[in-house]
């Protein structure tokens, strides 16, 4: 069996890595060479994802094609399917995911919390929207936008422009949330096949350092309450959207008991990483099963807690090995090292998860290998 | 970071898969193409080991070299040290370990417990050793053995001849060994740096089937002392033969509390599969990291126990995919399918791993998701 998966990041190569367990073989569709899942597959079609060519020869070596981020154009995934390869989740989950004001609209009608939001056109629009929401607002790409790129958050009138300037210039259309002013950021990874049945993981929280992901807490120390009805809002979210794979669900968590959805990912999460070592079925093989209609693995934890660490690079620079090696001599810390062959400021490089009989057990074996990979050289 | 293996078999596989976490690559060496492990790696060496433009494509390739089957002459391996890539174990190491005959003289002069065991060059040496050791005697190739391939258990004269017509059919120079009567057979995982740095995983109990490891039970459920007895042979053993890596240890445990050494081999192991779930650091993962001189990870158990049943081919056949699937509705089963073509009677296709509170409770769950993969189509 061979899954087609279009990019070749960091998700795609742990997707690879969960693939050997199961016999299934990888063909990885990405605009260049060496990307780091293509280093693990001898199936790689290389070139832009619009050339007609190119997805024919990546339709034709696959039985199913998945995908590791949501920025592909829905019509390009459509046209997989033209070519006789099924693709999942769906070009119309895709399309509605990928699509900030869609999502929200497709949750709203399906009776689903979410934060105030509205589509903006222009400046005024987004003062318009102040007046309804109040400030701070939080102005975001409808597309395109990841770890940050593509939000900013307005405090005040005199932000606007320079805002509006700044993530216009990609190009995509712009919509507007209420700052939402939340005790805790939660996340759910929910798997759903194409019958209708769904596995759901555990509540985290999630912990982001300048919006990007940087600490994973499994389980969220949070109500039992609070957990029911983020898992409920979950899988609801996935049903609405009629997702067929693996979905994170990013969720508020407020002062007051309520729990807003903020975000869907069509696919792994960085909020799953943990599921590896800490889960009886990790997000990546979950994911390959969804996929595949095989029977969904169960979601279970193996310890009582886990916590993942973020290795975000600390410089510009090629990617030191010595740091990495020093990390490996934290007992129980499990080091993930994605073979990125340049580090960047704030660039996802690895992660680094442990297991504990409490948080405070994890967090202290992780934080401290993740430590020692970030020291300066 | 850039390891070479020597072979594209289902070790080899498992390796790409920890190679993954630690952002290294794996370049395989093997004689065909589409072998397992070739499946999954960009950097793949097809052709003879003796061809040198083979062995320096693939020297030239790597930062070490290791092998993930002892089958391999080392002249091979100094070949490609002298083409300037070290190789892990070294070849004296594995010119020692693939010869029975060798690793068993080594064990001795280290003052390790072996069976009774020599040379044979004919038929009436064979008879000659009887008088020594009596009957049932162990017939054994030098080199080149596997999985009862290589073996055979002489009961009386009669059974001789025929035993040493089959076996001195490979070419390889054969001994005999006293039979012993074993209640258990244990086996010990241990890794080992060129400095001299050991890890050592629990003592575990494998039950053979036709000469084929077919159940690991881990823990082995036996006393502490004899544990504590296996564990310092096999220390000892790797010790011995200057091992670099990982070593599987296979030991006889006697009814009087003896322990004597079986076997060694200078690779991961079946016996050692059990870890990729049940301990912090696989034994594949703990490969890498000796022969990159990288720390060792921790060896100790996640759970309780573990039970590894293996999945051995009933029929000769192509690949049934349904049974695969089947038991992948087994909760607590951890599958993992070699992504072999063909089916054929006894041949390693898979393994299942489960964990428990208990040996009963793990290894109810792995015979159970064993029994759908078994089922007759």
């Amino acid at each position: 069996m061979r899954v087609g998966i279009f990019g070749g990041g960091q998700l795609a190569q742990m997707l690879v890595q969960a693939a050997i367990s199961l016999g299934v073989e990888i063909v990885i569709c990405e605009r260049v060479p060496d990307s780091p899942a293509a280093r693990y597959t001898q199936h790689t079609v290389v070139g832009p994802w619009e050339d007609e060519a190119v997805l024919a020869a990546f339709a034709r070596r696959c039985d199913v094609v998945t995908l590791e981020n949501e920025f592909i154009d829905a019509h390009l995934l459509r046209r997989v399917e033209e070519l006789g390869t099924p693709v999942w989740p769906s070009p119309a989950t895709v399309a509605v995911v990928q699509d900030k004001l869609w999502q929200k609209e497709r949750l709203v009608v399906a009776g689903l919390a979410v934060p105030p939001f509205r589509a903006v056109d222009g400046p005024d629009d987004v003062l318009a929207a102040a007046q309804a929401f109040g400030w701070p607002l939080v102005l975001k790409t409808r597309r395109n936008g990841y770890d940050g790129y593509g939000n900013a958050t307005l405090r005040g009138p005199a932000d606007v422009v320079p805002a509006w300037e700044r993530l216009t210039r990609g190009g995509s259309p712009l919509l507007v949330e209420a700052w939402v002013p939340f005790t805790r950021e939660l996340a759910v990874m929910v798997a759903r096949r194409r019958d209708g049945t769904t596995a759901v993981y555990p509540v985290v929280e999630t912990v982001q350092q300048n919006h990007i992901c940087h600490v994973v807490y499994a389980p969220a120390a949070i109500a039992p309450d609070t957990a029911i009805t983020a898992t409920e809002l979950a899988v609801a979210a996935i049903q609405a959207v009629d997702g067929v794979g693996i979905f994170g669900v990013e969720l508020f968590a407020l002062a007051d008991g309520h729990v807003l959805i903020n975000e869907l990912a069509p696919r792994p999460h960085n909020s799953g990483h943990y599921t590896i070592e800490a889960c009886a079925t990790s997000q990546f093989e979950q994911h390959l099963r969804a996929v595949l209609g095989w029977p969904l693995g169960a979601t279970t934890m193996r310890a009582p807690a886990a916590v993942m660490v973020n290795l975000l690079g600390q410089r510009n620079a090629p990617i030191n090995t010595d740091a990495i090696v020093a990390a490996l001599d934290v007992p129980g810390a499990h080091m993930h090292f994605y073979g990125k062959r340049d580090e960047r400021v704030g660039r996802k490089m690895g992660h680094v998860t442990a297991l504990g009989a409490t948080l405070r057990d994890a967090e202290a074996i992780a934080r401290r290998a993740a430590g020692l990979v970030a020291m300066p050289v």
